[in-house]
Formats: C-alpha cells, structure tokens, sequence
C-alpha cells in the first residue's frame, strides 16, 4: 500500500529525463531534486532558514546518527525532524544501511539485522529492517529508507548475491514494519558492479510496493564509468511511475548524467564537504581557493552566480578566511555550493520542460570545462 | 595634532556616563560602542554583512595577525581592511603589544620594540611604533593603536614602572610615525594593578596629542574588584573631550559598571568566545547550552531576544548542534551574543540620554541575575 501522505507526479518529459515534483507531508519538492546531507539533522555550516531560502525543500538525515543522537523518542516528543531542526520542509532518512559499510569496524551483519556499537560512547544500537522504520517513523522522515546492506568496492560476485538476497529479505520485512502511512517507504537496489546481479536486485525491489526506489551501493570507489553504467542499466528497469533515487552521487557532471538516465533524486556531501576543504563549483569549472594566485583576486568565486557570499566577498577574502581557519570560509564556500546545485537542479526543470535537455546539458558541461580547468582538488567523498 | 577624519561627540551626559558618537572615514559608530573581536580580519563564525545589519559599524582586527597573514601590503592593495572584508564600517586595529604578552614565549622586547617568531612558520615580524603605524596605516584602520607594552599579570611595581616609561617612548614615537592624519591614533595607559603607576601612566599618554585614550592591562587574569578599581581610577584621569576606551572588557556587568565610569569603547572576546563554548548571554543571565535539562526545552536560547537565531531555533536543538559538534552551534550562539550586546549598547545609549542609567543598570543587571543562576560556565577569556 503505498503511503497516503505521498505522490508523484511527472508534469514534463524529455527523452528520459524527467520533471516533476513529490508531494510529502511537509510540502512539494519539484524534481530533479538534490538533497543536501544534513547527517545529524543539520547541513554543516547552514542554517535550516537559509536551506529553504535558497530553495531547498528538502534535507536527507541519518538514521544511525540520529538514533545515537539526541535519540528518536526526543526528535518525536519534540514534534519530528523538521520542527527539530526548524526547517519548513521534508525531510528524507538513509536507514543506516550506508553506515554498515562506511562503520564495518564497529558492527556486525547476520540475517537479523546490523548490530552497531556507537562511534560516539560505544554503546549498542541493534538496527533491524523493523527498527530502522520504527526509528525513522519515530523521527517523522517524510521518506524513509528500507534498511539494506551496501557492500564495499570491490566486493566478490559470490558475496554481492548473497548480500542481494539479504536486502530483498530485509525490504519486505520494511515494507511490513510500516504502520504510519503517511510517511513514504523507498526500497533501494544493490548490485555492485555487476549487471546480472543489478538486474537481480532491480526485479525483487520493484517487486515490493515502495513508494520510490533508489538506487545504492554506487560512489563506493568504483570507476566513475562503472558507476554510470550501473546507475544506467538499473534506472531502465525501475519503474517509471515513481521516483527514482540516486543514493550518494555526486558531481554536477554525474548530476547531469543521470538525469538523463531518468533519476529524480540525489543527495552528496561533494559540495558541502569540498566546500569545507576550500573547493567551489562554478559555472565554469571546480576552483581550489587554496591557490595563491587567488591571494589578490577581488572577483567573487563565481561572476556568474546569485549567492549571497558572491554578493558579498572577493575570493582573496575567501581564501584568507580559508588559510586562517576561520569558520567564515566554510560558511561562505558552502553556501555558494548549495546555491550552485540548487541552481543547476532549477536550470535543469526548466530545460527538461522545453524539451531543451540534451543541449543545455552539453552548453552546461562545456562551459565547467572551459576555464578553471585544473585548478581543484581530486573529489573527497562519494 | 589630531585626525582630520575622526570626530568625538558628546551628545549627553548622566553623572559619568555619557554617550555620544565617533566619526570616522568609514562612517558613525554611537557610543558606547562594543566592538567585536575580529582579529584576524573576521569575527569567527559571522559574515561582515550580518554583523552590519545587527547594528555594529566598528569592528576589532589585530596588527600582528593581519601583518603576518595576509600581509599589511595585500590589503593595503586591495583598498584597506574595510573593502578586504567587505564590510561596511569602520576597523580599528589592535597594535601587537598584546600579542607581546599573549605570545610572550615567540617574542622579546626592548627600547626598539618587540622581535616576534610568527605562531605560524616562524618567520620574523619586528614591530617597532614606527612599523606598528605603518602597518596600521597600510591596512587602513580608522582607529590605529599606538603599540605598547602590556604588562602580565601579576608583575612586579619596579618591572610595571619601567615598562610604562617604554610605553611612554613609544606612544611618543608612534604619533610622530603618523604619516596619514585622517586615521585616529590612541594612546594605551598600562599600570597593572598599581594606582601609583595608573596615574603615571595616565598623565604619560594624555600629555600625548592622541585621538582617544584607552585603558590597557586590565582583564589579564587580576581579580575583578581590582580590574574594576584600575579602570575606575584611568577613566577618571583620561580627559573627556575625547573618547575612553576600556580593552579587552568584558561581561555584561562588566560594560554597565565601566560605562558609568565614562567609558565609551569597549572589545571583548567574551561573546564570540564563549559562543563556541556553549554558553550564551541573556537578558537572565547566562546559559550553558551542554546541561542537560536543555535537551528537551523549545524555548529559544532568550525569549526576550530578536534574534534571528532566537526566531528560528530551540535550546534543544542548538543544544543537540553543540553536542554534535556542528558549525551551526557556534553561529548561532555567536550570532545571538553579539546580538545581545549590541541590544545592550543600545539600550545604554537611550538610558543615558533620559538619564536614567543608574536605574537601567541596576534593572539589567538584577534581571541577569534572575533566572538562570548557575548554570553558566566561568569566563574562559578576557
């Protein structure tokens, strides 16, 4: 059954490309959509007002994180996530499946579920496909992620298809937990990099009546044409009629790429946490503002761009901030990035409803390439 | 002779108390003015445009920080530290004789000035009066400081009593460095705890054309009562037609005490500082945000504050941010306590031109001791 409080509707088609927009209990997200990462209900460095005011009507938090801290029953009496936090939007949970790879020192996996012992103090936190909703209903997600087992790059074809069957288990139990139908119930697809094993995991998660279905267990290291492949051959087979979730990727370049592919949805830390390591997106390329020739640069990090540290501050006051380890450098950094990707997911909607896609994704690409070439960092996370 | 852009005016009076306004060549400052600490060339956690929009148009930065990093040239290049921050207002700058105590295991002194081993790679700084001034003036402070020695605490009269002779030479020096007379210079009177020597001192700086006089030395570890008495006994020796500037002061308290002594300037860590410790200024008292019983309190960090963190977030929540170690808890606990002492500034400025201070002060203060008693942590700065 799928949840009451949930919908999705494509009001725009071009070629698989998509545009259209979810409707959550706590308003509509126009899609595609990217999702900052707010692990622990808040997006590192923002405030929830100036998310939304930039456009983002929806947040991903973290399921493991949050149960460890403040804890779901608190996040619950205190009227959920998004009246927690004071953002007036949605709010989307991962299961915590992420942090059974990403923590593997810290926790065990049997058929049961992905017993964790804290990051923080060491304590137990038994995850099971039960508690994960439990705990997300408790936090009030507007979507919830069914718990899953991502497996690690590499992994080996025998492991992949036993991990396949696991999730397939796990995802019918999730659907099963369920008991508040307003909130929304995704399913994720794994696979590694494997197609047969893609196309495996594809046929029993669609199988099970989500509400959406992302697609995980990619960024993991894999070459970036592995990922693009797989992310490729599992959208064709996820059903049109809901949306589609890239889980974890990526680049604005990826971005473009896989709504091509047909997904709605993305959430990356890329440009929170680049930004905190003194990278930018622009119109025209990655910048590093670690680079001394910026030391004198009074132009704003991106000429081009509406934010409001481009309003405000020069990349020589920038990069300072950032040599000098002031806070302002992140603040600044990362809400120019936000403000980048909420403006290319914007730029995106527009092009996909005049049936423009294919050629603003080129003219956007060829533009990244033409000036700052060279000058970033390798990216840090997936 | 005195700066051709500065202006002091005093616009009333009530007992010593009295407010007024400084004119500078980037704008008014309304006294008395708390000034926050943006040493180096950033109030940490806030951007300069909001710091403008709570109402400050003066800022703190630090002559030896900014001369190391990013240099007095780069900034004199790209038109003063007003325009490299971009904030709209005035700068005065911190000469270095503090960071010659503060620093004191990188530095020595003698008649020429103070040999720094920089904090950050260890190459030299020599900064004489000569220097300290055209340092100043290269980065375009509206407000230089004349360089001076401040002394530890505690130290012995006969080691207080020599370096307020050196004090005394240099002050003489700094102001014939002065090549740009529309920037302000103030000369520093140290002292320590000793009256003898406050009044030596005193009577040192003011026979000096300087532009205002502060009260340096204090706030460096001596007891209250005795920062208080110093303070007390300086301003009464400082002349009144020009501005007093008490350094490096301090609580709320501590500003309602000194602006009755006629104080008109002040600078203090102690919001921004204590911001990122958790703890926060109310028209109650103090609050630390780490106590337990905050994890479930919805009320905002001060019911009575306009805030915009006051407006948008709980004390469960910024409590739950501290915890978690996320930047939103130093921004806004920060942004909140800057907020409370400009409002307190404010407040000031109107009870002075009723004359009602002595009744406003004693209002403030009893609510601050009202509520939230003991829950604060001890002032970690000064």
């Amino acid at each position: 059954m799928s949840a009451s409080g949930f919908s999705f509707n494509v009001s725009a088609r071009d070629n698989e490309a998509r545009a259209g927009a979810i409707t959550t209990p706590h308003g509509q997200v126009t899609t595609p959509a990217f999702m900052p990462v707010g692990t622990k209900a808040a997006v590192k460095a923002m405030a929830p007002d100036e998310l939304k005011a930039m456009g983002y009507s929806m947040v991903l938090a973290n399921t493991y994180h949050l149960a460890l801290r403040p804890g779901a029953e608190l996040i619950q009496e205190l009227g959920g996530v998004q009246s927690f936090m004071g953002f007036d939007g949605a709010v989307l949970t991962d299961s915590g499946g992420y942090q059974a790879m990403s923590l593997a020192a810290i926790n065990s996996i049997d058929e049961s579920g992905i017993r964790f012992r804290s990051h923080i103090d060491g304590s137990p936190l038994f995850l099971t496909p039960e508690s994960a909703v439990e705990i997300q209903e408790k936090v009030g997600s507007d979507i919830m992620m069914a718990l899953d087992e991502c497996t690690p790059f590499p992994v080996e074809h025998d492991r992949a298809m036993a991990s396949l069957d696991l999730t397939a288990r796990w995802a019918s139990r999730s659907l099963a937990a369920r008991e508040q139908n307003s909130l929304a119930l995704f399913g994720i697809v794994q696979g590694s990099v494997y197609p047969d094993l893609r196309r495996i995991s594809a046929r029993q998660i669609t199988s099970i009546d989500f509400d959406g279905f992302a697609t995980g267990g990619l960024s993991v290291g894999e070459p970036k044409e592995q990922m693009l492949e797989m992310a490729a051959l599992s959208a064709s087979i996820l059903p049109s009629d809901k949306p589609r979730y890239l889980m974890g990727v990526g680049t604005p370049e990826d971005l473009l790429d896989a709504i091509a592919m047909g997904y709605d949805m993305f959430d990356c830390v890329l440009p929170t946490r680049n930004a905190r390591n003194g990278s930018a997106f622009t119109s025209r390329g990655r910048l590093s503002i670690k680079v001394s020739r910026f030391a004198r640069d009074t132009r704003p990090l991106d000429p081009d761009c509406g934010c409001r540290p481009c309003q405000t501050l020069t990349r020589a006051y920038i990069r300072h901030l950032y040599m000098s380890g002031e806070i302002l450098a992140a603040r600044a950094l990362t809400e120019h990035n936000l403000y980048f990707y909420r403006r290319l997911m914007g730029d995106v909607q527009a092009a996909i409803a005049s049936r423009t896609y294919a050629d603003f994704a080129k003219k956007t690409r060829d533009l990244m390439r033409s000036e700052e070439a060279g000058l970033a960092e390798t990216d840090d996370a997936g």
